[in-house]
């Protein structure tokens, strides 16, 4: 088996650091794969899946837009991630989970366990309720040769209000990455990054490169290129020598414009996959290789 | 309709801030229902519900425990969800959500909305991301007349590590708090009480009191006493004139000692029913009401 990292930074290599968000916003699923129900986001995840096979290193279901459909949404969550790692593709479960040690341990057995039901290659996780909470899923995931993603700087403007404000000498997001410090040591691999994953937005290039500074052998998830306003060459500003991540693109490319309101499944495809390419193109310029 | 803090105040001047945790902790649901499945978990959830109607104001559910099981796990969470509230109980979600704006919206529907799949009164957020994230919770929470609890300051030794730590001249936890100061003000209830609540937790007596200096409208959740440690004084430090919350229990409620290995529904129910009481009593006497 090989770890996590490991699969990111040699899926990275291979075919660059764009991981596809697969998340059906209210009323965008295509009436073609049957519109805004569980059915039809599992449809349109496992048609998207198709697409990304051999052609991107990651996909990243966003939890919060199946969880609105109820059990059903996680029945539908539970086939993608499934077919996500039957081809392939590493799955970053977007959750942001975080709880006290016993239900941490519960969140860690639904996604990152040998037996999970929702079997994925890492998962997202908040720390504001300090190390202790994040501790059952780093055990979780190092048994199982997963990875552990920790919101550090997100994309969204409220980043400002508390992990951008300043603790004694340095930010919230960078006090973060600071006590994280060991564990992220203490989980790398043979590919020399860590197992613990740390997400920095695109929003702010300036963060991720002081982050990049403070943690060298972190790999890097970073949202909100693309829909959420920022260019390829801040998206990759916290990687060095070419790599060090993954690069979330949802909106983007999972519903380009030339694929609006069109009921012909081909059409869709050759949309789909054009913005695939495209975004693809423009990382790699940034990244220069 | 009445609001959530309405509901919440009146429920604690009848039966006392009792909060009972449905907790399904691996290993631990009884096999007299089924033991460790989903459908065990319900049973015990359906159970414990019919024990707490009419004596106790409040269940909080621990969607972790749950999410273990798979969609089951959630279909069980749902049926839990709808009968706590068919009986007349103040449903909690403890999720600990958090994500940003068009997430956030994914996860309010899942719990808030009207037709909302797992129906709750309130649901547990987490600060981490910023004002921006919490917003979309309000307004559906207001357009339902809901709550929103708001991760403050937690019960684990790990609250230390970024909640305790001063930003500027005051601990996170407090700056998180007075950033939702407008918030809590502008869901107010007629009650006087805001639908937004905080967590604080039992483990940080003088923490409880600060954040009540800052914030005398909202409400408290606050989890840690009875297995986690924290005595009812210490629980119950941040009420005023006998209120301000709920205090959460639930391995010592939910699992006591004499329940322990029976096979006997009434055994059962006799011992969960005489923990339920010895705690109410013992809240009630630390309250002197």
């Amino acid at each position: 088996m090989i770890d996590f990292a490991t699969r990111v930074i040699e899926g990275t290599r291979a075919l660059g650091p764009l991981c596809v968000g697969i998340d059906p916003h209210p009323g965008r699923v295509p009436a073609l794969f049957g519109g805004d129900t569980a059915q039809g986001a599992q449809n349109w995840g496992l048609a998207l899946i198709e697409l990304c096979k051999g052609k991107v290193c990651a996909i990243k279901p966003q939890v919060g837009l199946f969880e609105r459909f109820g059990p059903e949404g996680f029945a539908a969550l539970q086939t993608i991630a499934r077919a996500g790692r039957d081809a392939g593709l590493v799955v970053l479960m977007d959750a942001k989970r975080g709880d006290i040690g016993s239900t941490a341990e519960g969140y860690a057995q639904a996604y990152l366990s040998a037996e999970a039901p929702f079997p994925s290659d890492a998962l997202t996780v908040n720390p504001y309720l300090g190390l202790d909470t994040l501790e059952p899923f780093f055990r979780v995931a190092r048994e199982n040769q997963k990875g552990v993603i920790v919101l550090a700087r997100t994309s969204n403007p409220g980043a400002a209000d508390f992990q951008a404000r300043a603790m004694g000498d340095a930010p919230l997001y960078l006090r973060v990455v600071d006590a994280l410090g060991p564990a992220i040591e203490a989980h790398r691999s043979a590919s020399g990054w860590s197992n613990i994953m740390l997400v920095t937005g695109a929003t702010g290039p300036a963060e991720a490169r002081k982050i990049r500074m403070v943690s060298p052998y972190a790999l890097f998830l970073v949202p909100g290129y693309g829909a959420q306003g920022a260019g390829a060459a801040d998206a990759v500003a916290g990687f060095v020598r070419g790599e060090g991540g993954l690069v979330s693109a949802s909106r983007s490319v999972t519903f380009p414009a030339a694929a609006d309101g069109t009921n012909r499944a081909e059409v869709w495809r050759s949309a789909v996959t054009d913005a695939l390419v495209a975004a693809q193109n423009d990382l790699r310029q940034a990244l220069n290789v």
